[in-house]
């Protein structure tokens, strides 16, 4: 991996740490608007697909049968902190099958947001699978199982039927050829693929438009969309960059974060997908990436402003440095490429 | 910054993500032992640097004066994680000049660790600053000025005695020279200076050796290595590389992490010093890197077999990757480069 410099650390008048990384946006004919470092190395998008891995639970019409609703399809497309709603909004949905945390596959973790995980301590709690930043998309993978048919137990498995259409999901959508090579086992212990940024950022476009999927995935995608933007609250939690620009943005625009550095995007009105990585597996460089992309070619400022340029201060309040693009992302200009 | 990959994160058979960085491995004559990546380019220390940053409060004799032991040196040295046994090291500290949380200027942060924050939260209490990770030191600063009959109030400015001697000692055991063009602020608000890794593994052979240094400087030196070495769990916390590396091997080696990043450390039978600093500032890159040249040159296995290549499982305890040296990192021969 030698891509570029694409985010930098200063503090004071020097640049203190450096991130690489590469991106994509690709419209829904597969065309590249703009591509920077390597696009076509396989990465694990990790939890940037769960809206994608959430297609077969709405379009195999479990959604309708179980009458779940757009808090149920948000927290199954959600990374979230752990807050009172999040687990709430997980409860209920696997009530609605009659199932509760026993049946989740997930693992317990301590809330994502510290800020839960003092008030869960303080309230003299511990966290169960409920509380699991994945355990709304591991809920809709019980109701997905229950609507079916279909015994839930060891659902995480990738040849139980539920990964089996999420991995088929995701391979027609993103175009990628997924199996056996391409995966690798994910943090809540369902199958993680290996997929290019070139074909992440066209599976989002075709997310966001419908284009060149089978009807049917077309208006599972909307609705997905139409439920995230609904409940923004739901898909990470207060003061989180998915949840605070969906909730100023509305349908203009769909972002999700993933581990290790990993960021997708959609622009439904453009018919533009967005991915991309940081080779260290940064968060904050994901971040400011995916922001610099998002106000380039969707012409947002705020509320992308503070995660575009956020600015450090330290314990006392006082600004010491702050992250900014750099290199390909540095620039106003878009550096359009060739067709893939 | 185009330094090597030196360490690579897997998951399943792929390199999902990768941390560029540099090192230099230096003795008290400024020979360099072995290095890879740019160890001339000054980068921010940070904490890496608190146990240089403690040796006025020894060589002044305050230490003496105020019948300060290892506890309170140890403290005086830390990145600590907020547990109790931390928090009453610093408050011991200040009481002996008549201080207390008050006089700190060091800010307030939930403890580091996330054990001990749970622990404060489920009391139903809030941090104060002596939860400051960085509150010993700031306290050993307090009682500095105390003891050398200065108002502490404002020790944490450039101009103040207290930063005054502290920034002398800095720049004169790593030969750095230091001023208003090598300064930041840190996260704790006192000056953070960037300094060549080169100067810093040499700064850390003479803290090592005391060779070249001023004979109370180089006696300083000793004692809080022993103060360091005799209260280790003070230094860090539970399950931290620091304690748990100190803790087992003794005097034998000194190690200390800072942000961003950056590492370093000493081995005192060798007369070596050992600096790093991963490219992106992550804090598991450096791990591996300073476990990688303590096990190449200090001949360790255990305890720095799980800091080197340690294992990365899923929230269901399942393995599912792990960290590993790379590149300049993976072989097991040093590589001998020329002097400074």
């Amino acid at each position: 991996m030698s891509n570029p410099v694409a985010v930098e650390v200063t503090r004071g008048e020097r640049v203190e740490s450096a991130h690489r990384g590469a991106g994509a946006v690709v419209d829904a004919d597969g065309g590249v608007a703009f591509a920077f470092g390597d696009i076509d190395l396989p990465v694990y998008p990790r939890s940037a697909v769960k809206a994608i891995q959430a297609l077969p639970l709405v379009e195999s019409g479990a959604v309708d049968r179980l009458g779940l609703g757009d808090a149920d399809i948000a927290i199954a497309c959600a990374s979230h902190a752990g807050e009172d709603a999040h687990v709430a909004a997980a409860r209920a949905m696997l009530a609605k099958v009659g199932r509760g945390a026993d049946d989740l596959e997930c693992g317990v973790h301590w809330p994502l947001g510290e800020r839960a995980a003092r008030a869960l301590a303080r309230a003299g709690a511990t966290p169960s699978a409920l509380h699991n930043n994945c355990s709304g998309k591991h809920a809709g993978f019980v109701c997905l199982a229950c609507a079916e048919g279909v015994d839930p137990a060891g659902y995480v498995a990738p040849g139980h039927p539920v990964q089996r259409a999420v991995t088929e999901a995701l391979g027609a959508v993103t175009g990628a050829r997924l199996g056996a090579d391409t995966r690798a086992v994910d943090g809540c212990a369902i199958p993680a693929h290996a997929i290019p940024l070139r074909a992440l950022a066209f599976g989002f476009a075709r997310f966001a438009t419908g284009q060149g999927l089978p009807p049917g995935r077309a208006l599972a995608a909307r609705r997905i969309r139409a439920a995230v933007a609904a409940c923004p609250s739901l898909v990470a939690g207060r003061g989180r960059f998915d949840t605070e620009v969906m909730a100023a943005l509305g349908p203009a625009v769909f972002t999700k974060t993933g581990a290790e550095g990993v960021f997708c995007a959609a622009l439904p009105d453009l018919g533009l997908g967005l991915a991309v990585k940081a080779d260290d597996g940064g968060k904050r460089a994901a971040e400011v990436m995916i922001a610099a992309l998002l106000i380039r070619f969707g012409g947002f400022g705020a509320p992308l402003d503070r995660f575009i340029a956020p600015g450090l201060v330290n314990w006392n309040g006082t600004a010491v440095g702050a992250l900014r693009p750099a290199g390909p992302l540095s620039g106003a200009t878009a550096i359009p490429t060739g067709p893939p």
